[in-house]
C-alpha cells in the first residue's frame, strides 16, 4: 500500500490525482491487475471524470452544492454535514485496473480526489 | 466468499457492519490485498463514512430521502422506487485495502450496510 | 482484461450488460475472485439494479434527470455537463465477486452500462 499526503486550499476543490496514482503504482511494482483507490476520510470522495476541460469539475461541485445545500435541517453539530453527504455520493474508493504497469483509464478520464471539507492535510492510499 | 446475514428493523436504515466485515476478512485468511464487500440486493447499498456521530448517518438518510422522494411520478410498481434509486447513488460494492490481516480505514470511517426498503433479511457478501 | 464493444442508441440509456460480462470472465479464465467492470467513459457510467422489471431503469433514469438538469448555469461548453455529473453519481467501476467461473450476483441484480450522453460507440472494460 502507497500513501499518497495532499493539503487541500479550499472548501470544495477538485484535485487530479492520475499521475501521483501512476507513481504510486510504480513504486508498488504492480504490472497486470487492479488497484484501489482509496480516500480515509469521511468528508472528502474520489471519482474519475474528465480531466481535459477544469470546467467539468467545476460543473460537477456546483451541482453537487444545488443538491446538498451547506446549510439545511441537519443534525451532526459540526457544520459539515454537506461534505459527508458528498463524499458518499462520490464514495471512498474506486477500483482501476493497471497493465504492463499503466493506469488503465480512457482518453479523457483522470482520477480526482474530490475535497468537501477543506482546508486540510489529506491522504490517498493506493493499493 | 463469506456471507454476512442481518435482519433490518426499519424501512430506512443504517448498519454500521465494519466489526462483521473484519471478522470476514480474518474468516477468509487475508493477510494483504483488497476485499469486495458487496450488497446482493437491488434496494439497500454499502457505503463508508463517519461512525463516530451517528446524526452523520440520519442526516445522509434525510438527505437522500429529500432528494429521491419516496412517491414521485415513478413506473415501477412495487412503491420502493426510491429505494432502487437511493441504492444506486451508494452503490452496490466497495473495494477495501487490507495490510497484516486488518481492515484498512480512517480514523473515522466505517462501512454501512444502507437499507432502503425494510424490513428484511439481507445477505453482504465478502470475498 | 477483456473489452466489450457497444453501440448506444439514445442520449440516455440503461443497458444491461450481466451476459457480456459473464462472457468476459469466462474468456479471461477467472475462477474465483474478483472482477473490476470499467467504463472508460466520462458522460457513461455503470451501476448495479434490478434486471428483472425494466421500468426500474426507466426510474433510475427519470430521477438523474430530474436531480441534474440538462439545461442548468453549467461552465463546461459542450452540453453535456448533465451527462458527466451523472457519471459520477453512477460512478465509472464497480467490482463484483467471481466464484467458480460465474459473476456473484443477488437474484434480481444485473449489471447496467448507463448512457447519459448517446448515442454513441461505447467501450467496457472486464479485468
Amino acid at each position: 500500500m502507497k500513501v499518497l499526503s495532499l493539503a487541500t486550499q479550499r472548501r470544495t476543490q477538485w484535485i487530479n490525482i492520475t499521475r501521483e496514482v501512476q507513481a504510486a503504482v510504480e513504486a508498488l511494482g504492480l504490472r497486470d491487475g487492479s488497484i484501489t483507490v482509496f480516500v480515509p476520510h469521511t468528508t472528502a470522495g474520489v471519482t474519475i471524470n474528465e480531466q481535459a476541460d477544469p470546467d467539468v469539475a467545476a460543473d460537477l461541485g456546483a451541482a453537487l452544492a444545488r443538491l446538498v445545500p451547506e446549510q439545511d435541517a441537519y443534525r451532526h453539530g459540526e457544520g459539515n454535514s454537506d461534505a459527508h453527504i458528498k463524499a458518499s455520493l462520490m464514495g471512498a474508493a474506486v477500483p482501476v485496473l493497471v497493465r504492463d504497469g499503466r493506469l488503465q483509464l480512457g482518453t479523457w478520464q483522470g482520477i480526482f480526489f474530490c475535497e468537501f471539507d477543506g482546508p486540510r492535510a489529506r491522504e490517498i492510499w493506493v493499493g
